[in-house]
């Protein structure tokens, strides 16, 4: 995507945004599995429908140019959950598009996010960063959030020296953490009813906890952040949805 | 639509509206596919709905005074968009029927408008943009908003010069994107639940997150702003509509 | 229905309450056509219905002492709107019931309210205003709202002589409209969630975003007031409901 | 219930919560009749439901010891309210069963309490207000509400004396409309999402208006209420039951 | 679970955040019986579908090492609550698979929670502290909450002194009840949309309105805690399944 942003040279009227550099675009697909209706189809149906989607998974999963990974729900919000990174919009549509051909329409009572992978500020980053692979580990977290513009705690209001430190204070806590959970932050302005989504990914759980906590209790949390829905996945293996899907669900009381 | 307002002369003992001219009537219509009930009915019937649907959309989009235009939506708040502008609130009425006879019944979940575009105050205004064309950009960006009565952030309290410096300073920001976005201010104070609609459409759909962003630092956004849903467009030719249905789509688990 | 209020002469230990005069009690329904059902039916049981419907619309606008009248609803919120004046509580349910054995049943998820109407404070009236007819304008504006208890905009914490300059500036706009619109105010506080409902009727639907504007900016709005959900509504003679349902909706996508 | 409270003679670290006596436990129900089901049974099901449905409510009604009363619900809010005294939570169970067993299941999307009713402090009681019978008024008007802990206005944080004061003249209220109106206030913290439920009977439904209104103003409402939704319900004869239900339903448009 | 947090020993640039020991990880899972769907099988099959969902909830509830029970909900907020207690998140993905595959798909339209038990702080813990038993009392009172961020009741923003003084006069009250009540609170920062959850378990389903209503007049609940929907549970025997779905439910009006 391109990034010449017309405000880079120009005089700020207003208080200034941070400059950002633009990688991959991203999409979060949330899924419910209609059992009743999966059971009533013939054993040949299910199987025929496993199979088309496990390869179709399966070849997102291992795309060179932005990927797609499966995750089960854990708890009631979700069965499903399906990120995609891409070089662009389009390209998510046609993510879409394709999980759509294979019966896999999404949950639309769930939170949907189309965004750009935002970066920090002032730093220089490696493409890898911009265009990183789908961290391989076993667990994620996603949520949403806003900056608050609420009386005295609006973030929008604070001149940029003053959101830098708090951004520097929170960044040191997320160190702390490095080795144990891979964070991605992008930024969903303009495409979402949230500015920013938060993915992390870890092997053990409880580091989303440690960490989620303790960043609570920074002031840029603390009194600047809005939450929205937390989804937790366990990765799922294309190959193991059979499992997801059960053979033996029509007796519901 | 007339435009002699009964408070342009009158004595005002309360805080001055800003005067206003009106231009088209518009309305942005949500469609959700039913993917199930549509892969259900005979191929002979689906082309035949395709075939009306489309040509539908298709004159729609090639009136002279007040189209029509379709998109795609990304992610899972809905699948069309469709925004009209009519000359008042009868030829939008009639719009709505016609396509309900060729079977599109709008999502009643989703947020709904219909407003009358209004200019802002104290400029000389032109025909073409009271009564513009829909810009023919690829992507579009839709999203209503409020101004803030909260406590000290109340808008409508303001003496009016602030509100005209705020807005003055606010669109200094929107005059550097010049040339790369083209954006529509509706006011549907009134007729919908919320004050405003805005439409954005670009042909790079950073230009949204790069815009909004922006604008979320300035004064009138961060202390006066309350935003609704975010929905992101791709353009999509009435011809292409069968592509976005899809042939084989009876598979969901 | 009866007027005696006990707090008339009462020994007032908190903020008095403002006498009211009780005129008729309203009820506003709203109606969704479900298309799809409705295609199924055979051309004879769909004309048998409308003439039945139509008939008990035209009846009900009749009534000398309490009327109805119906409207197409513009945009998603809903597809008909249905107002009714009636002597008492007893009435309004007998108009629901008489509705329901037509085949009518109001859509739940939509906003409902039952109240009676109330007269201002400190004025004479005449029996026409507290038992008018529904004003015979194209347009009608509905909206509940409430009296805001936040901190330091209270309502109901101010001071009747500060609630009556209030009201007395915020009356002088709407006397600007005089001839323009007809405005009717019920209260629902003990009956329904929103304190008051709002009707605005017109032949010119403008007229209602410059007048609700206008009023915004004034503080007993500004500052006061919180709004519910708009309903813009297109007058519908009887004879037109058909017109409305239509004859050729069974191809949605 | 047992009413041995250990807080009674406990050293209080904390503000002191008011003492209570505890009498019947209360549910209300909501009912919303499915109209189309109904039409599509045969007219002797139809009967055999009535009959069993009818008697049930009877005897309910003519319990000794906790009572149960039908009402039908104005506007779109609901059909039927039922509201069940009993003297514990598994004879509340109960009385839920027995209902489903008569076809009758309540509407998940309402509202739902389950509470004890609490009496008000430092006032001997009578075992007939701690048990009563549910009044003998054609009207009832139920709303839940919640004590405010926002900001400045946090009943939670008000020292006992000035609590005492506020209930007491808000007490003064309700007084001076002895005779027209029966009021039953119960608790529901710890069973509930709302703390309190108010349950007001009278022959005039205008009654419910103004006492409200009229409370409203007082500081104990107007700074530390929040209210739930209004139920306004008029009695149904268990016999009257076929009355709401219609006999020719079945030609919804 | 593990329990080497990273920021154990690190430096502290912000407001610390409390330490904690994990124990089980919890899911309380709710179900809404589909009346109507169970009464269209038959008798066969419902008694099939009955005993092997018995015997599923016996054998958890008998489990050595991380029990579920199950209960019966009061009110309409639901028909069953299943709690589950597991040393780990995926072997809490096993016991709802377990359920599915029983025929027992939860609501989602309820309230989830997936969570680990955490500690409070600066206490030695012993491990039937952190892996109970869940208790053998008959009725359960669960809700989810948050603590304050609002302007100036910011939990996360007190200083870890003054957190410190006010749990700890919190917890005074909860040791009164000591006997009468089991506590067990759990964490779900990062795993859910509320912070905490809290379950009661007594014999006495009163001691759930007298304990929570005194805890509410604590400063630490009246400004700082945000309470999420209210469980009431009875416990049910999975023997007792069986009357819980009746045998006689396919007449709702």
């Amino acid at each position: 995507m391109k990034n010449d942003s017309p405000s880079a040279g120009g005089r700020h009227t207003s208080n200034p945004a941070p400059n950002t550099l633009e990688g991959f675009a991203i999409l979060h697909q949330f899924f419910r599995i209609k059992r009743r209706e999966w059971a009533r189809r013939s054993a040949h149906e299910r199987a025929q429908v496993l199979a088309q989607a496990s390869a179709t998974f399966a070849a997102m999963g291992e795309r060179e140019d932005g990927q797609s990974a499966l995750f089960s729900e854990l708890g009631h919000i979700g069965d499903l959950l399906v990120i995609h990174f891409r070089r662009g919009f389009d390209e998510l549509a046609e993510a879409e598009r394709e999980l759509v051909g294979r019966g896999l329409t999404p949950d639309s009572s769930q939170w949907r996010e189309a965004m750009a992978t935002e970066m920090a500020e002032q730093c220089a980053k490696l493409a890898s960063r911009l265009f990183p692979k789908i961290p391989q580990r076993r667990y994620v977290c996603f949520y949403p959030m806003n900056k608050r513009r609420a009386g005295a705690d609006n973030w929008y209001m604070l001149p940029l020296k003053e959101r830098q430190r708090l951004m520097h204070d929170h960044g040191l806590i997320g160190r702390r953490y490095t080795g144990q959970v891979n964070q991605i932050i992008s930024g969903s302005i303009g495409f979402d009813d949230w500015e920013w989504g938060v993915d992390l990914f870890a092997d053990d759980p409880l580091v989303f906890k440690k960490l989620v906590y303790e960043m609570r209790f920074d002031e840029s949390s603390a009194r600047y952040a809005e939450f929205g829905p937390f989804h937790l996945g366990i990765r799922l293996a294309p190959s193991d949805l059979g499992r997801l899907l059960g053979a033996d669900q029509n007796r519901n009381p």
